[in-house]
């Protein structure tokens, strides 16, 4: 500490030591060396092509840089708190490794528009991988439904059985949902791919600089067209940390679902010793520890947006310090969403579907009630009505302890004279799946065509 | 109360008064109806096309939705808070005036696709009424933004005045946010149009729908693939309240660059009384109370966004009552979102530039430094030099009570040899904003450039 | 609209629509009317004791504010929505019903001291009201442990049977978690239960007032120290927006537990008719809508504590019209609260336990590893070696398709030769919770205890 | 990896790599190293003290603790992430050290009541500490205002001039709102007081343990009455987050102030070089940065709190692995609340006050305007009337550019007849605050006599 900083030319005094401690951010800022040297050699390149440094001087930062990555990544950088962040530590060992072409490089160029162009450069390279795993998912849950595409199981609303369906349909209702995560990313990464780089402190700089150019050598699809939204816009920040709250609200559902259904009440999978842990107490223990904690990170990743939105809200143009606040909670998204879709991708590949358990399911709770209405309908019944005389057969049940499948005919017909012998067969809960004839059904031809659609989608993004 | 409800069948007791009252959602989805009798007609006239209900039961059940619409419109509907909602509230009407064709209508329909297809009709017209004025928003910053282009004022950083800066450009830096805005909305949109309608409960239905000729009706671009997604998901809603947090957030800068603006000791603006309002005790006081709503306001609109964040967390599949808290949230965005888009729609374009003060004050805190660090560049001096030595002339300054301006020459060159008589020009913080070249920056060309730019996307837009 | 306002002396125009639209308040400040007139009718008596205003005054504005009160609960109030707020309609009538006495009233005070009194009066009505709410809740829950404690039932963690416990035992749990609420209120009382009155706009104001007078009058237990903190203040709105979240997180956990149990895999209990309701298609569901609801209202109890956070976030010193924007969250929250523990009490009030089904549930699992653990570890086995012997009796059941019980004493031994005849008492899970000895098990001897300790705590709050 | 778990007899295969990674806490829950191992001893005495361990067993794990204290201290402890967490590596590497004696430490434990405990201890620690900074904060705002107590500074609402104030009574605002954070964190301090330990995994332990001995060795002052509320019990985290949180918000506030105080345009501070950092490009600035990082870390103090509340929805009883979650926002929490304290501490102590500006400011806009309202009281006209009267007097005067001072006594007749030359007394901006005569006011009487209040508050604190 106590070094003189960068910027310290005015100064008297320097920070004291909880200024320095509150204000350092090199301890996260770190992981954006590889970024930061990225821009850099843009950088010079753009001010050597602009004839505002001299080749000689580019050829010095090339070499410099390079230098100061093999460092890094062989821990013998010589890091130094006093130069509070990556940014500044790498220009002051750069000055020192080469001299007075290091004192150039920050011609024509701030923090501000450096270290949001370093973080977007980031965020891009860790999108792409996000995006690998998120359809990685979403394949291992599409293999899963083709492999359950038989498997019938009781359908919920409300936590109680409601209909038959197959678990391949339950299944592949979170691959939709995920598909839709892939385009809030997609989305995200638009709103990233963009560059601040040439925009200053927020003015704007006063040197004929090339932005395009540096578009071109960074992979930017787009220039910030104003300096001062350049330097202060987070929003890009805040869409991927959206897309992680809503992608991690998904993950959390299909958690919940996974933790039901390994109870020993449902019982209708059994997960891998893979994805369980045990008790330091109780022995006979197989918790879903994996999926708990899936859903336990929805927490971090609602978390991290407010944290953005809270630090955001109210302040005025154009870069404040509050700003520097923003990677935490990025950093931590990032990490989060990384592990959530590896772990749950690793439950759903993993679990054992106990088949016959389902299947024994869906007799309870009359989950055919809706098909004998529509059966009644069917013979001429309005549905409102329908739905009335089967309410009632469900509480004469419930009292004499009977179920659908155990009353005779007569006993039927006291309801509906309408009801005849074909009723038995919609009175099965096996059959009740291939009755729903709607696009978008829990029949196996829906399912099918599901998974179908779903495949030409991911070939599309390369699968 | 106490009504015997239309799925009562299998009921011995009715709810009790307090479940009434937690349940009950009358008094919020009644802004539904439009929607509601829209997709009726829609499921009816596709019901009577597959031959699932007769023509004549589709005769009765237009007559009798249209009679209804109009009892709503002249306030005498007789609702009926034991009917829960505002569909069932029209479906029991339905019947009393139309018989036995109304009880027909719920046929192959769940009031879980019925009134999620509803929120999505509604909230696609409201998107449409949203963009609008949001599009109004940025035309008006832009007209403001052409009238002061030649205003020049202090940027900042920190809050701390940084370098001459166009009002203009100023301004514009909202614009190009709120331009990204229009894309979350237009996002959001993409995801609300999608038909739900036909998924029945969870599962599909068993009757032979035509689930396409219904979106083509209620002029939605999509079917929900999975009948149990398509009943669970919220995502939409999330979307829209997530555009309206980064919207309200923009503004919450605006906001508090106005409030500031319009204090005393900027005095840079002069609101108008339109926008102001007086002290019940001070007669002096005329606050920007606009401005501080729209502020305030940011504060609901986060929390709306977590009101359903924090609901959807962690629930199983399908539909769960829960989910009916989804709506709440959705119309107090709704509403707060077109209250604060007008409210500062309106602060914009009264606003009154008192251009003489921001002219006076780009003379304070030594607002070109960079401009002489800059200068030091081009006669040769390294940056990272060049910005050390004009710290200590701006220190030197401060010490001795003097600004750039009064220093003469020989005293310049007390710092630096390389300055000579053409450095006053480069102190002139008037010429300091046609220096900055840059793509982006604040010089007169940039700030054209820019309200170009967007007036060509607001044509596309239909500005 | 278009009234001349009360504060208007120094405008030329009044606001426009949309600024009358941000900024009125009327229709939710509305319930504040008795409050606003009780806090009037303090400052008139003391304004009057002071010498302020004469006796003639006092008697006029007494006279007046009665008269008031009766027009709005008689519904024949002439409400203005030009006077934006409830205040400012009393003041206004009251001019109108008794003339210059009326323009008296506001003397010593301001709008900024005037509200937050009596919001402070009026959410510690409330605060008695929900604290009344919350102890019958304790009451309800209590008194079904009582009934309960000889229920056994599997006990959960990571919701995998883990130990047999008594019912009552889980649901004092929660009883217990409400006492904490209750603190939590009582300490939100404590911080609302202070009189900002008296401290004028900001500075305090220009007249010998009598504070301690209207704390007197007002029943407030302090008076604020600080008039710039007083009018600025909202930390007792959010201790009882904190208060509610953490009360609603706990309802949402039981709200959970008891949609769980009433699942038909769980089938624990059967939740009345009264707090369950039926399905628009499927006639056969009962579902527990109430508990539903409950869980999902957590949200906006989160979100309104959020929206309040926000909006505080950043402002400066003192009163800021943002400030406006803490009435709807608070309103909403108490709402909310008094809905959500009725409802949880109706709920638990009740359900029927399905006893029958609980004790056979705790013989699943090997519900009783631990006790076989701790068998060995009597007879001398270190408890680290007893768990890995008992995870490989376990482990060797399930491959057996066995459970403890069928092993006869010879399998037993092949794990540890320390088995004897006794280990058959142990094994039994029915017997297990009378094992737990330590002080706050789930014992009967442990169950009787909390009871009676509950039992004392409810009667110190009058129960 | 892979290394075999203390949990894993059941077990046929280890976690997969994935799951390692998001079960194991290790690198964060390190810091509970001294707590655990506390915690554990106090276990042991009790142990032994109930003949359920050895006193041989209770010297080897004393023995064995305490070099293990000091391994983890030197630096040479063998951490192995396969043991997931601080807990189990303590007592693997006890049993690698001293043999059987270590298999018996976690006898009547499990790590659901172990952690917790711990979590307790580490906290009530830390809250020591911050108690301690949060009273030497509120110490050197009194301070600062004991020596601004004769600094007259305009009053602000809605960020406009609004009446003459001491900049005492403005930094004692925040003296009063601190003074109720440190209740706040009393009332978490008396939650997180509370003995989880000897509640087993859920149930309660099959020993006759002494947990009123534990509770007196580990200084508790309670013990948890309810062995299922214990070990899922999260209240008290939530109590210190939310502590945070509006402490945070406090803190903002105050950052606010300090910024805006501290700009060339009010120019009210000059904020020392310790606490201002300066910019990489523009060699003249001095940025208040440790207030805006003060500002903005209030963002992740909302965020903590907002993910405690998210992973405990609807989480059923009693421990769920998302509970594990708990710590990383409590962790950041006291380490953000020690540096915001510490930071502002650091920013109020060093400011230097511009006496002579402020001054000058309450000279603007018509700062007095209430007190000649109160003037024309005086002389008896009805408030309200009088309020009027001043606010066209302000009109007047903004449209002729005059002041009050400005106005002949016969200018001031034509507003009204009662202004006499005893007006100009009342018109002067310093005397504004004496005539203040309220309780809580301005007036220096009061602000000396808030000074001695809180002198004796602090005095009760140990200051």
């Amino acid at each position: 500490m106590g070094k003189k900083k960068l910027w310290g030319g005015r100064f008297s005094n320097t920070p004291s030591k909880v200024a320095e401690e509150i204000a350092t951010s090199l301890h996260y800022d770190m992981r954006l060396y590889k970024h930061d040297i990225r821009g850099s050699l843009a950088h010079a390149k753009m001010l050597c092509k602009q004839k505002i440094i001299s080749q000689k001087d580019l050829d010095d930062i090339q070499k410099g840089l390079a230098i100061i990555e093999q460092e890094i990544e062989n821990g013998t950088f010589p890091f130094n708190e006093a130069f509070e962040d990556i940014h500044m530590n790498i220009e002051a060992r750069l000055t020192e490794l080469i001299g007075d072409a290091g004192k150039r490089l920050h011609t024509a160029r701030s923090r501000n528009d450096q270290v949001i162009t370093d973080v977007r450069l980031y965020l891009k390279d860790e999108m792409h991988e996000i995006k690998k795993l998120l359809i990685q998912l979403i394949v291992t849950i599409v293999q899963k439904a083709e492999e359950t595409k038989y498997v019938v199981m009781p359908g919920y609303t409300h936590l109680q059985i409601a209909q038959p369906v197959r678990m391949a349909h339950h299944l592949l209702a979170y691959a939709w949902a995920m598909l839709r995560d892939v385009q809030r990313l997609d989305f995200a990464y638009g709103q990233t791919d963009e560059l601040p780089l040439g925009s200053g402190a927020l003015a704007g700089v006063n040197y004929t600089t090339d932005r395009q150019f540096l578009a071109d050598e960074l992979h930017c699809g787009a220039i910030a067209h104003n300096s001062m939204d350049a330097v202060s816009n987070r929003d890009f920040i805040a869409d991927f940390l959206y897309f992680s709250s809503i992608m991690g609200m998904h993950c959390s559902r299909l958690a919940e679902d996974i933790i039901l259904w390994s109870t020993a009440e449902f019982n209708f999978i059994t997960l891998s010793d893979s994805v369980t842990t045990g008790s330091s107490i109780m022995p006979q223990k197989r918790n879903p520890d994996v999926a708990e904690l899936v859903r336990g990170k929805t927490g971090r990743l609602y978390g991290n947006l407010l944290t953005l939105l809270t630090l955001l809200k109210g302040l005025p143009m154009t870069y404040n310090r509050d700003l520097q606040e923003d990677k935490e909670p990025l950093f931590d998204a990032i990490d989060t969403v990384k592990l959530i879709i590896s772990g749950m991708n690793e439950v759903i590949a993993t679990m054992h579907v106990n088949e016959e358990v389902t299947r024994k399911a869906i007799y309870k709770n009359f989950s055919t009630a809706t098909d004998i209405a529509d059966y009644l309908v069917m013979k001429g019944t309005p549905f409102r009505q329908a739905h009335e005389i089967v309410g009632s057969m469900v509480k004469y049940c419930e009292h004499h302890n009977e179920d659908f499948f155990t009353l005779p005919l007569e006993a039927l017909k006291k309801f509906s004279e309408q009801f005849d012998n074909d009723i038995y067969d919609y009175i099965n809960p096996e059959k009740s799946t291939e009755r729903k004839q709607s696009y978008g059904s829990t029949s196996l031809k829906s399912v099918e065509h599901q998974i179908m659609v779903i495949r030409e989608k991911l070939h599309e993004y390369g699968c």
